[in-house]
C-alpha cells in the first residue's frame, strides 16, 4: 500500500479529498491488480480522510485479491450503473467529497459528466501530473523488473538474428521469436513485435508482413515483452549478408547518434538537450528530414509513458528515469535504420538496460 | 466515403456544426484507416458545410493515404500541440464552429477542455449514440467479412481440439492455434487466446497458464481473430477423455440455455428477454447464482461494442445486428462451461456465424 500512502500524502497537501484513479496502468501502479476492464468500470478511489477502495466487475474480485490487494473491494455487475455504485460507496466513507483529482488525459467525458452529476458539482483537480511524478522515477524494485524485461528483449533479438534466412518472411520470424519467448514464460509483448526487412525497414510505422527476407536487406527488429507488469522496448538493425556502402553509411550515423545521445544522459541534462546530441549527428550528416520523429519515450508499465523526449521538452532528467533512445532514418524506398536501448538515469550518469550488441551485425546463416 | 455521407446528414438534421470522431474504430469505420495512435492525436472531422479531414501523426499519413482515405489528411509530430493543429485547420475550413458532437464515452477530459479553450467554449453533443446506430446494423459487406472471421474462430477450435494431449499446457496449446492461424494470414487475435483446463474453466476470467492438461478435464477455450478489421469471438468447452456425470450435467444445462437464446433471436424481441430465455434454463436447473455475467455483447469493429445484452436493456433487436450469445456456469473449484456463438439477426429469425458443433465433444487424443 506503499503508493495508497503517497497518494493520500498528496491529497493532504493539495487539500484534495479524494482521487479517482482508473487507467488500468496507474490501478496497477497503485494497487498492483492488473486488469483490463474494457468498457467496463475498474478504479481505486483514495481518500483524505478515510480509507480506499478498489471498484472493479463483480466476477475480478477473486483475481484483485489473489494480485495482493487488501483493502476493501466493491464489485458492480452488468445490471448496474457502476458510477453510482461508486458514489454510494464513496459517500459512505466521506460524506464531504468537494474536490476531486482525475487523471484528465485518461477519464473518459460520459464518466466526468457522471461524477460530476452524483457529487453535485465538485471541484475537479488534475491528478496526471502527480502519478506522472510518481511513476516517473523507478525504485529499485522496478528497476530490477525493467532490467529482466530487457534482458528478454535482447534474447528475442537473438533468436531474430539466428531465424533469419533467405527466403524466410517477415511474420515466420516474428512467429519464431515469439514462439521462442513464450517458452520462457513471456505471455505478453508490450505491442505488436516488428519485423520490417528491405525497403520497408524504411517505414517508420510499417507492418510486419508477408515479404520474403533475401540476401542484401537491412532487417529491422522493434519489440518488447510485459515481465510482471512492466515493459521493454528495444529495436535493432541487422543486415542478412554483405551491406552496401549506403546501408552502411546511414548505419553508422544512426548508431553515432544514438550512442551520442546515450553518453549524453545524465541528471540534470534536459529531454530537448538529448534528442538535439542525437538530431545534431544525423543532421550534420545531412539526412536531418529523414529522422522524422523524437528521440524517446518513458518506459515502465506502459511501454509509452512521461516522459517524452523530444526538442521541446526542457524537463529536466533525474536519477531513477527509464526511457529509450531510439534515433532512425529513413530514406523512403531505399534504407531504413533504427538502434533503440532501454536506458535509466543513474546519480552519475547512465545504465544501458538492453544489451544486444550495437555494432552492424552481418548474419550469414 | 458512404460513411462520412451519413455523418453529414446527422450533423445537418442535427443542426450539429462539426463531428471529431477519435476513437480508432470509429475512425476505422468512418475513413477506413485502421491505427493505434496510442497517446497522440488520431481522428477525423466531419463539418455540416465544409469538406472533412483526417488528423493523424505526420508519419502515419502515406498509410492512411494507402489505406483508402482520399480525403485531405492533417499532419502533426510530436512538438506542436496537435489539438492547436486540429483547431487551426477546422478554423479555415468553417469558421463558425459553435456546435461540436463528441464521443463523450472516449474523448479525454483533457481534450475536452482543450476543445472548449480553442473553439471558445462551444456547446458540445454526444455522438455515441448516432455512431452505435450507425454501426450496429451491419451491411451485408460487414457480414460477410464476419462470417470469415467466425470461420477463422472455428478453424482455431478445430487446432485446439487436436492438439490437446496428456500433459501438455494450456500455453502450449494457444501457441499452436495462434501459429495456425498465422499460417491462415491472421496477424492479430480479437483478444488474449484463453485456454483454461480443469478446475481453472470455473473461473469466468482466469488466464491462460501452465497447468498440463489431464484426462478427465473440461478445456475451455475462448478466442476470435481480427479480420478485414473485425473481430469474432467464440468458446467451446470440450472434454479430454470421458466426462464425469456433473460435467455433463452442467454441460447440458449450458448448451439448453444457449440455444434457448440462440433460438429466440429474431427482430423485435430485446436484449433483456434474450438475457432472460437463456437465465431462466440455468434458473430452473439450480444454478442461477453460478451465471455471473451478462448474456453477451455486440461485435464488429470492436470485440466489445454497442449493444450490451443484459438483463436490464430494453432495446429491441433488428436485422443486421450482430452480438455474441455465451451463457456460462461456473461452479467454484469444481466445473466451468461457456458455451458462446456470434449471431446475426436476420429479417426472419437468426444466422449462426459460428459453426463449430457444440455438442459435447469428447477428445480422445
Amino acid at each position: 500500500m506503499n503508493k495508497i500512502q503517497q497518494l493520500k500524502a498528496y491529497l493532504t497537501e493539495s487539500d484534495v479529498d479524494a482521487a479517482f484513479v482508473t487507467n488500468p496502468d496507474n490501478v496497477f501502479y497503485a494497487s498492483g491488480f492488473k486488469s483490463d476492464p474494457h468498457e467496463r468500470l475498474l478504479g481505486v478511489m483514495v481518500f483524505k480522510d478515510a480509507e480506499p477502495f478498489l471498484i472493479c466487475p463483480q466476477m475480478e474480485i477473486p483475481d484483485a485479491k489473489s494480485a495482493g490487494w487488501n483493502g476493501d473491494i466493491v464489485g458492480h455487475v452488468d445490471t448496474e450503473d457502476a458510477m453510482q455504485v461508486l458514489h454510494r460507496t464513496a459517500a459512505e466513507r466521506n460524506g464531504n467529497v468537494r474536490r476531486i483529482a482525475i487523471e484528465k488525459s485518461h477519464m473518459t467525458v460520459d464518466r466526468f459528466e457522471a461524477l460530476n452529476r452524483l457529487f453535485g458539482n465538485p471541484e475537479f483537480v488534475g491528478l496526471d501530473e502527480k502519478i506522472n511524478a510518481m511513476r516517473v522515477i523507478k525504485d529499485e524494485a522496478e528497476l530490477q523488473i525493467l532490467r529482466e524485461a530487457a534482458e528478454l528483449a535482447d534474447y528475442a533479438i537473438e533468436i531474430g538474428a539466428k531465424t533469419l534466412r533467405e527466403g524466410i518472411t517477415e511474420i515466420e520470424v516474428m512467429t519464431e521469436i515469439e514462439l521462442a519467448l513464450k517458452k520462457r514464460g513471456v505471455t505478453h509483448m508490450s505491442f505488436d513485435t516488428t519485423v520490417l526487412s528491405g525497403p520497408k525497414a524504411a517505414s517508420p510505422h510499417g507492418k510486419t508482413g508477408d515479404r520474403k527476407i533475401q540476401k542484401g536487406d537491412l532487417v529491422l527488429f522493434d519489440l518488447g515483452v510485459v515481465h510482471k507488469g512492466y515493459c521493454s522496448d528495444i529495436t535493432r538493425t541487422l543486415a542478412f549478408g554483405e551491406p552496401n556502402e549506403e546501408q552502411k553509411a546511414v548505419y553508422d550515423i544512426v548508431l553515432r547518434a544514438e550512442l551520442a545521445a546515450v553518453n549524453a544522459v545524465k541528471p540534470g541534462i534536459t529531454a530537448a538537450e538529448l534528442d538535439q546530441a542525437s538530431r545534431q549527428v544525423i543532421e550534420d550528416a545531412g539526412y536531418g528530414e529523414y529522422f522524422t520523429h523524437r528521440l524517446g519515450h518513458g518506459l515502465g508499465i506502459s511501454v509509452h509513458e512521461f516522459p517524452s523526449l523530444h526538442g521541446s521538452n526542457q524537463m529536466a532528467l533525474e536519477a531513477g528515469m527509464v526511457f529509450t533512445i531510439e534515433p532512425g532514418v529513413y530514406v523512403p524506398g531505399k534504407v531504413g535504420v533504427r538502434i533503440e536501448d532501454d536506458v535509466a538515469v543513474t546519480e552519475n550518469g547512465v545504465e544501458v538496460l538492453t544489451k544486444f550488441p550495437k555494432e552492424l551485425q552481418i548474419i550469414s546463416n
